[in-house]
């Protein structure tokens, strides 16, 4: 429960693990990879952050949205693995930033998911990813996150 | 040959399994997973589904392009793992529309995808997805998708 | 060294291996696989090769990047497996193009990265792919990639 306790240090809350609506789950494991479908920004009161960064939301806004995604993704991979203290190492996360064609900070954004991983898991949270920039996504969110996580037997 | 049949029973046949001009491949195996190249929606007469969702085509059109990508993704695998019953698990799908940047539902597109998947492998066919707006894809295709599946040994 | 022996013989040599500048890494181990970063074009000289393909660059020099990119991605791939020659597969590229939304040739562009890793590679480089446009990248550099390899145990 160490990585719970973490989280509750931080004020953090993982919220419900999202239901997709269609003919898709939000976690597929393969061996002892964790495949997450791509999250996006719920907050507290269950709406979703949306708003494209660079014109209707500040990076700040979007880092913002990296976390919630995050948290998302984490209730994801707890409701497929069963606790948090499995992951062995946060493998790769692919963050995509509803953005204007001139945006050029996309970096800045996804941080918001890559501070709390490492600093939920240490090293190993630590992760290779990717942070770009999207012309439109689902509902107009503002960020959308993808992740794969290697996990105990 | 239960896939296969299904896929009779539907009215549909795979294409031809598609030949790529440069340098890759459409598929590689590595271990018990197959990475899938993206494919793009091929229509029966052998021409390309094209034009951005959400000005030239209705999200209906593009659930009918994701469809046919499906098909030939799934025609690339039988040529990669030699029958579709070998199928363990779809495991994971990044979905691409090419839409203006104010389109807002790619995952009413993707279902085109998810949808057939889960008809045709049942449970098996329930994946971890992506649904994402592109600005631009090759030749202006409307939607492209790349899948990564579980085979058996 | 055969790998890097066949650099040589191109002109070509491997830039110095990419810091990232937050809490992720270049690359990231997980069984036999290689999990990459996006990696950015970084030319001879230490700078970024920026602007949008189909306005401000073209394929020509977007190609010329791909490539630049796949220097990159090899530099960090020798720093984690410790030498080319245990590259067993290139298994699957994403290749983003930043690009205005009538751009349809990414995949001239990423013909850059696949063009040099079947010419250093061989069978073991051919790779499945997907070759897109996006509206925005990091910096504006004009492509990024992020690449899958298996390597030896």
């Amino acid at each position: 429960m160490k990585v719970e306790r973490k989280l509750k240090e931080l004020g953090l809350e993982l919220p419900d693990a999202p239901k997709p609506v269609a003919n898709y789950v939000t976690a597929v494991r393969s061996g002892n990879l964790v495949f997450l479908s791509g999250h996006g920004p719920v907050k507290e009161d269950g709406t979703l952050m949306t708003g494209k960064v660079g014109t209707d939301r500040t990076w700040e806004q979007g880092y913002e949205a990296a976390k919630r995604v995050t948290l998302g993704l984490l209730s994801s991979l707890k409701a497929e693995i069963g606790g948090l203290d499995k992951v062995r190492r946060v493998v790769k996360l692919l963050g995509m930033v509803n953005c204007t064609p001139d945006f050029e900070d996309q970096p800045k954004v996804i941080n918001g998911a890559s501070d709390l991983l490492v600093e939920l898991f240490g090293e190993k949270g630590k992760h290779a990813r990717s942070a770009v920039g999207m012309n439109s996504l689902p509902s107009n969110i503002s960020v959308e996150i993808e992740m794969i996580v290697e996990v105990e037997d």
